[in-house]
């Protein structure tokens, strides 16, 4: 090796050794005779002290050194005057005798420290110098610690990790596929897999009975801060087991990776019905941190006489606590920020717990300071409070005072990142109508099976089928979901024909699986969690960016290496295919 | 859970006990009152025991039954009176009080036995049923721990796993590249990595220090036995070493592996120049498991009046051990066999020395005895041995002769799979001159380093300068390789221009990288094994496709699933490309 030691290692115990270390200059400081260096590597920061007066060699060399330049140097460890507690290297340093420059660097273009001073784009085109940063390095070093730490958890109780193709089949559910042209069978398409869902149930048709796999999918939609066209599933599927073994399962997972790696310890996972989070949060991923539910207030305040509450399918709110000192100015702003078009509201009524204990609304005409004690009952309102309400279409209020609830719970610090609330979702739907192409689409895919005593309702109230699907959600994003799935031909054929296939094309794109169903499957069900968002979720972030190596913007390119590109008429050709757009 | 325990549980200490198993029926053997049936799972085989006479529902039911119907049984675990002690199960049964047919299995298409009926394309279209055998589901088992260990391993010496992109840039070299057209970014593509080489270095650039990843590659080239369009890689690289840090921690890798995964202990692995594999060999990978060894006999045979050996650039041949008893005929068909085509050999030339003593050539007319006795000599031959001798130019001939050695020593069964001869294969050449285009292409990768006393031959004599590069071959088969790598972006241009790059071309295909170099690149190198090739060694398999769950056929194509397959031509027209090609 070029060194003994890393320059996260040496201590007092080291006192008197002779050693080598490498590693990057993070800072030089010359004090005119002596010069203090900072060499840094992954594993830590040790001081090196040049006696520049003495040595006309170790003057020279340390002269040309600049910031991030690769060196080797050779001294003894010495205990420190001057220590440091903070850093483990902190009681000693190095008395220089060798030093040598492995290689020089040009003056990065963004600080390499805590803090930087480079913007987003910047850092994105040199992607290889912001993941020098500790922050971003330490992302990474956590992501493959709850990685090996999944595997073992799951590894121990039987699953078997299994590789399923990258190169599939393109599905007309699909129109998200990412697709590579065949050159051995021209004119064809293979897809990447959004997810690996057939082969893991086709896996437990051969008889794997538990497998596992950390695995890339692939999804070509539009990108938002927690979206990338690629990103990583935990992916798992059972045989023989009940929805209550899976949630158990993957309950000790989870508490496993919190125990190890942050070292948390979470107790029992809550669980809730879908119906009962969207009528308490208006979400089926309900941050649960913090309280605030919803308070539905038809049988309250309807029959007053204003219309905007008498005409609503639902009138429903939320305690701010503590709020009542917002001014009317600042309401004002909080109704305009729900009336914007991404939240869409169409007003806000409040209603104020003053602090001498009157109770006062915006609409004070049509409620008396009586009705307004019942609104204060139903909130459970207490001095200083504020009563925030919307009124309109069941699912659109219930989506709007959603944002609303999280915006405040922001506002109140409810939404601290070192706390986490885990909750499992159950019982959602099997189905839900798509406006769009005027038919339902599977909530959670169509391999999903319908509670059994649901089923008959298929035909009869499709949207109010329950599946035996799952969501784990924590702090209010989804890390994943899963379901109990079909296991019988004749099921998934009913299935599919709810979701608009022909038999044709049910047997063209999945003939395989139900084919397969055929020959002894077993019941089964699985689950997925999003890897990504799970890291994110542990570094503290808001979004997935900066616990991938090498992600992609919001036009889906990679900035550094400058991808996707052109590519030669040669290699199209080969492919049989051409482009049908011209590019100045 | 369905279950109380797997059918690979239960024992002689589970007397008495009621238990519930599931699994798919093996086999069914009708005793008339009493009915025996093997029902199996991933963990093991249970026999049980089904009173017919006396139970009507059993008598129903299990008529029913047939190979791999899908069962649950519940019963009481007692001994049986003809034990079987080839299983771990096999001193108990279960007397079966309640069974019900989770799902009803058609007749497979072919056994689901060790050894099957089914032809390899039958078991392709139902691979989901070949899977269930259990020789194919070790192989995977066996992956799975190899994949548990290996990470183990790496993670212990403080390597960090990293996931670099799938969607990647394609490169002028890469016209094997499968591309992906973006959507977002139409008539652009990204390509699918052929290894993640370029950001494993970044990764160092970055100060990783130790990375690794058990990842997929791709590559859109004519399949073969051990080739697949997507396959694995151990991938890994360090900064800091020198090229006998990575062969030390490589080579500890392996024993690791084949100590926990094998029981095996494997010595230090033995160490040869690329030059000496060649001249000894004729193969940059040797299978070392047995000697035969070249004899390079130009000194012996030139100057004896035989033309083809006085013309010839080279004359070498192997000593087959124990067959000169081969008939006149046998060697004719031998001959006849180096002549096809795959080798091109143009004749064969040998040498018997009989048991009586005495020493018989083809060429008797040039050699007397007396010469014969110095080609005796050479080849260290004793009674009964066989010399083959091939004549020509020295690339071909190594060629040929190499294939004539495995040959014969699989026919002597010097080929054993339970036997593992590692070998680093070292100094590898820098260069290698493509006759297609007319000029040198790296012969491991561009960023190879070549060796610091060669640079000087970059000019005067390329195909001479040996490269930082290393394999590991095992059994005659490549495990792997890597180099340490150029840091340097004058030397790393320098290079790039001895490949046919223009500044431009590189600038523009590598900038990122090289840019990379300029802003303090430490000196890094690395390794990559494929992960397929390694399991399917540890498998004692030929081909690498029995330790791939969802393999490809020869034409790319994956026959269960029907992939690659048109796609609808709105697809197409989103991602704005056609096809050139009419499919009828």
């Amino acid at each position: 090796m070029l060194r003994t030691h890393t320059c996260g290692q040496l201590n007092i115990s080291n006192l008197g050794e002779t050693i080598t270390l490498c590693g990057w200059v993070q800072k030089s400081r010359d004090l005119g005779g002596t010069t203090f260096i900072d060499v840094r590597d992954r594993y830590g920061l040790t001081q090196l002290v040049l006696n520049t007066d003495t040595d006309a060699n170790l003057r020279e060399t340390g002269k040309q050194l600049g910031r991030e330049f690769v060196i080797k140097v050779t001294g003894n460890v010495v205990e420190r005057s001057n220590k440091n507690t903070k850093i483990p290297t902190g009681e000693i340093e190095i008395a220089v005798t060798e030093l040598e420059i492995l290689n020089v660097a040009k003056i990065p273009p963004f600080l390499i420290e805590d803090e930087t001073d480079g913007g987003e784009e910047l850092r994105a085109k040199y992607r290889y110098l912001d993941l020098r940063r500790n922050p971003i390095r330490n992302n990474l070093v956590l992501r493959h610690k709850m990685a090996q730490e999944i595997r073992k958890y799951l590894s121990d109780i039987d699953f078997i990790e299994v590789e399923t193709p990258v190169l599939i089949k393109s599905t007309p559910e699909g129109a998200r596929d990412f697709v590579v042209p065949s050159r051995m069978n021209p004119g064809e398409f293979y897809a990447l897999p959004q997810s690996p869902q057939t082969f893991k149930q086709l896996l437990m048709v051969s008889g794997f009975d538990r497998y596992f796999q950390i695995v890339k999918c692939f999804r070509d939609e539009d990108l938002r801060a927690d979206r990338q066209p690629e990103f990583t599933q935990i992916d798992c599927e059972m045989s023989f087991i009940t929805q209550e073994d899976i949630l158990n399962i993957f309950e000790g997972l989870t508490r496993h990776l919190f125990r190890t790696v942050k070292d948390l310890e979470l107790g029992d996972f809550p669980r809730m019905q879908y119906a009962d989070a969207m009528r308490l949060y208006g979400s089926d991923k309900p941050d649960t941190r913090f309280g605030m539910q919803f308070v539905e207030l038809n049988d309250v305040v309807k029959g007053k006489g204003f219309s905007i509450f008498d005409n609503a399918e639902l009138v429903v709110g939320i305690n701010a606590k503590g709020c009542a000192g917002y001014t009317r100015k600042q309401i004002d702003e909080l109704t305009e920020w729900m009336k914007r078009p991404q939240i869409g509201a169409t007003g806000l009524i409040y209603a104020r717990h003053n602090e001498d204990g009157t109770l006062k609304s915006s609409v004070d005409k049509f409620y008396n300071e009586e009705e307004l004690a019942k609104w204060s009952a139903a909130f459970e309102t207490e001095k200083g409070d504020l009563i925030l309400i919307l009124a309109g279409e069941t699912d659109k209020v219930r989506k709007q005072l959603n944002e609303l609830r999280l915006e405040i719970g922001g506002r109140l610090g409810l939404r601290d990142k070192n706390k986490f609330a885990p909750l499992w979702v159950l019982d959602f739907p099997l189905l839900e109508w798509d406006e769009e192409t005027g038919r339902y689409h599977a909530m959670h895919h169509p391999f999903t099976s319908p509670k059994p005593e649901d089923i008959a309702l298929l035909d009869t109230d499709p949207k109010n089928v329950r599946a035996n699907a799952y969501d784990l959600v924590i702090n209010g994003t989804e890390i994943g979901g899963g379901s109990i799935r079909i296991h019988d031909r004749a099921l998934q054929s009913l299935m599919f024909k709810h979701l608009g296939f022909s038999a044709d094309e049910a047997q063209k794109q999945f003939g395989f699986l139900m084919d397969a169903f055929e020959y002894g499957a077993p019941p089964h069900g699985g689950i997925a969690f999003g890897f990504d968002r799970l890291a994110s979720i542990f570094a503290g972030l808001d979004s997935i960016r900066d616990v991938i190596a090498f992600p992609k913007n919001n036009s889906g390119r990679d900035v550094m290496i400058d991808s996707p590109s052109t590519i030669a008429d040669a290699q199209l050709n080969e492919l049989k295919i051409k482009t049908t757009v011209s590019l100045s």
